[in-house]
């Protein structure tokens, strides 16, 4: 933990920075995973989950069995849990569907933009210790509103071959059929080329370790899209006077579990409140169970004093944060301003937390500072925009010249051509 | 050219394949040009630019004195046409403006979703014998219309250190005042770290060469967006008895003309077409000025004939093509059922050149079957979505134990104990 009061301008680059991801030690091991699932097709696949996973399946796929099974030992509590968050991320994104936008440009000149889901998409799902469910809600359900015709699962299978009863429970109330034992590289692999087994998709979308990172990344230079880059996980805070220092220690320490690297920042305009949520969050950690993950992302939390809003908002829009917490007196100010970030939260009684797992906004979000140029997952990130243009003969006849003086200075004679050649024909006409 | 008739549907995917792009070849050089930049900034270059350009600069910034004697020397029917462009442009993309979406998804929880504008982002225009004003336009326009700050353009000089009057005065008619000399992968370079002299930009729109496509590829690593990954233009055209084979040609020939890797695809359920097509093709192209390069393209072209507008259909949308032209008795059918398509032009009187200049959509759009997954370049390119929650005490009462159970169930305790710690404060409230 890091008290900062007032720093320059000059230090907030540094002070700002996150973590370097270099995955060029991984690109080799990308590499050749990736042409062995383009040549061996499954049995690659089988292989490397032998290698990496340390088990030996004899099937990729789950059985519609193995899924009701799954679903039958889902303790009723939870499967409530995720019934009523399901219900809250539908209602949100299916809000976010639109309505084709059609303009008459100019007289017998119409345009329109519509969406179409894209076809086929993969969903990647970690394992680990803790299933993380939560996650098979936040792409399935908008990848469902928005119409994707095949729906691909992929989650790395544990020391049993199996995928974690929740993980396929949340699948299965999701309306996903079709899923796979496949983690790491090899799960990137196979749904960017198809296997016998698997589908080829279009865009994969989901976190996952550095492994899974690479790969999305080098799938993108065969043609299949991603959600966007992955880096660690971040909360910024932003609390004055009015600030609980208990809740927002609550709320640093939650984005501090999640692993060692986590970004944990906390911008006060208000400086006892330093001492007051550090103070919080020695009492409070002592009782969680992942401590020394927290202790260890704690170590680089950075808790800075600035004295205005005004220059509080500016940082924290260079920073451009995954989460934002707003607790002060005036959140409508801090609302205004923000630039950069992925999920805002505002007020007291709203912790990230609900963000990630139940308020309804997708917690699928741009770390690392990609906020500046990306979204979070949401619906339109299922789909894609076409546009359209219908000329009648009356809106070639005035547009015309426009795109033949346009083509002829650019040179594109055969582009003037195809107008000429219709205006010629339209003045035969008439 | 080569015709194919019914051709089977194990016979589509080598068909339909695109040149294959490897940029692997080009990675070193990438890499080394954007190292250099980043340590060396200007005078790096300043110095490729010399090398790659052949031309040696003493600055790199293009002078409010030679936007003005470029627009100045702006031939006047040349500026009516763009300005008529401009027209249709701007309002077919402010009509791509969005309202904030909020939805209440249960009593006391209201999530919204809100876009705000890149900040920064960077235009590029390529450079070559023939200046390619046209795409500043469809850069720039919407660029300005959501309301970027920063709005960078770098185009390469030419062998006077120059960048050509139309793009200048394409770009001053377009409100952009930051223009560089700067080409190639020292441009993507310089705006992925920024220098002295350009700034650091979020994201990178536009098209250019092998190179540029790499170093755009190569960004990404550096947490840079950008439009879209980039490949040889391409054309279907899906024709019927209906159609004009005059027209046909023209506009086969006028996409043959970009590139002789351009693709170049006609679909028919009318036999005759392939033949009536081919004839008009010989006859049209003898007067054409880039003869040598459409005679390469034409080496490509395919002409198929499918008996039904279903398999037709199917065909178009496995290929995916950025441009669509639909000239047929039924052309609502083909519309309705379009999944993947950059933009779609519809009717006798819409040719593509339409579109590539003046009609109001878009010409910045996914190639190579990106069309699949990708959309065209358009308003929400230079936006982001973000997502707000508010929650009051009753919404935290009521949704609390849903994210209690999920988040316990997902092994992390900090994430429930951030919902616990804020329950009990309410109950103790009560």
């Amino acid at each position: 933990m890091t008290q900062l009061i007032n720093p320059e301008r000059e230090q907030w680059a540094d002070l700002l920075k996150r973590p370097q991801q270099d995955y060029e030690s991984l690109n080799a091991t990308v590499e050749t995973v990736f042409k062995t699932v383009q040549k061996q097709g499954d049995q690659a696949i089988l292989n490397y989950t032998k290698t990496f996973d340390g088990v030996a399946l004899s099937e990729l796929n789950v059985s519609k069995e193995e899924i009701q099974a799954a679903e039958a030992q889902l303790p009723e509590s939870l499967k409530q849990a995720i019934l009523k968050a399901k219900s809250n991320i539908e209602a949100f994104h299916k809000a976010q569907r639109t309505q084709p936008i059609v303009v008459q440009t100019q007289p017998g000149v119409r345009c329109w933009q519509q969406k179409r889901p894209i076809q086929s998409v993969g969903l990647y799902i970690p394992g680990g210790t803790a299933p993380l469910f939560s996650t098979v809600l936040m792409l399935a359900i908008p990848a469902k509103i928005a119409g994707c015709k095949n729906i691909v699962l992929c989650s790395p299978p544990n020391s049993s071959g199996k995928i974690a009863n929740e993980i396929l429970a949340a699948a299965a109330l999701c309306g996903v059929e079709q899923i796979y034992k496949i983690g790491g590289i090899q799960a990137v692999a196979g749904m960017t080329f198809g296997t016998a087994t698997i589908p080829k998709v279009s865009k994969v979308f989901g976190p996952g370790n550095q492994y899974v990172t690479a790969a999305k990344q080098y799938a993108t230079t065969f043609g299949v899209a991603i959600d966007m880059p992955a880096g660690p996980s971040e909360l910024l805070i932003m609390a004055d006077a009015s600030a609980n220092p208990a809740f927002v220690a609550s709320d640093l320490l939650s984005q501090a579990e999640h692993g060692t690297d986590s970004q944990v920042i906390l911008v006060t305009t208000h400086r006892p409140l330093l001492d007051a949520v550090s103070q919080e969050i020695q009492q409070q950690k002592r009782v969680l169970s992942r401590k020394s993950i927290v202790e260890q992302a704690l170590n680089n939390m950075k808790l800075i004093y600035l004295e205005t809003p005004e220059i509080a908002v500016e940082l924290i829009n260079e920073y451009g944060p995954e989460h934002y917490i707003i607790s002060t007196s005036n959140n409508d100010f801090y609302v205004n301003q923000v630039q950069n970030a992925g999920s805002v939260f505002i007020g007291d009684f709203t912790p990230e937390s609900a963000g990630d797992y139940a308020s309804g906004t997708n917690h699928t979000l741009p770390t690392n500072g990609y906020a500046k140029a990306y979204s979070g997952v949401n619906l339109d990130s299922f789909l894609k925009s076409i546009t359209f243009q219908e000329i009648t003969k009356e809106g070639l006849l005035d547009l015309g010249q426009t795109i033949e003086i346009m083509a002829e200075s650019e040179g594109l004679m055969a582009h003037k051509n195809a107008v000429s050649i219709r205006l010629k024909s339209l003045r035969n006409e008439s």
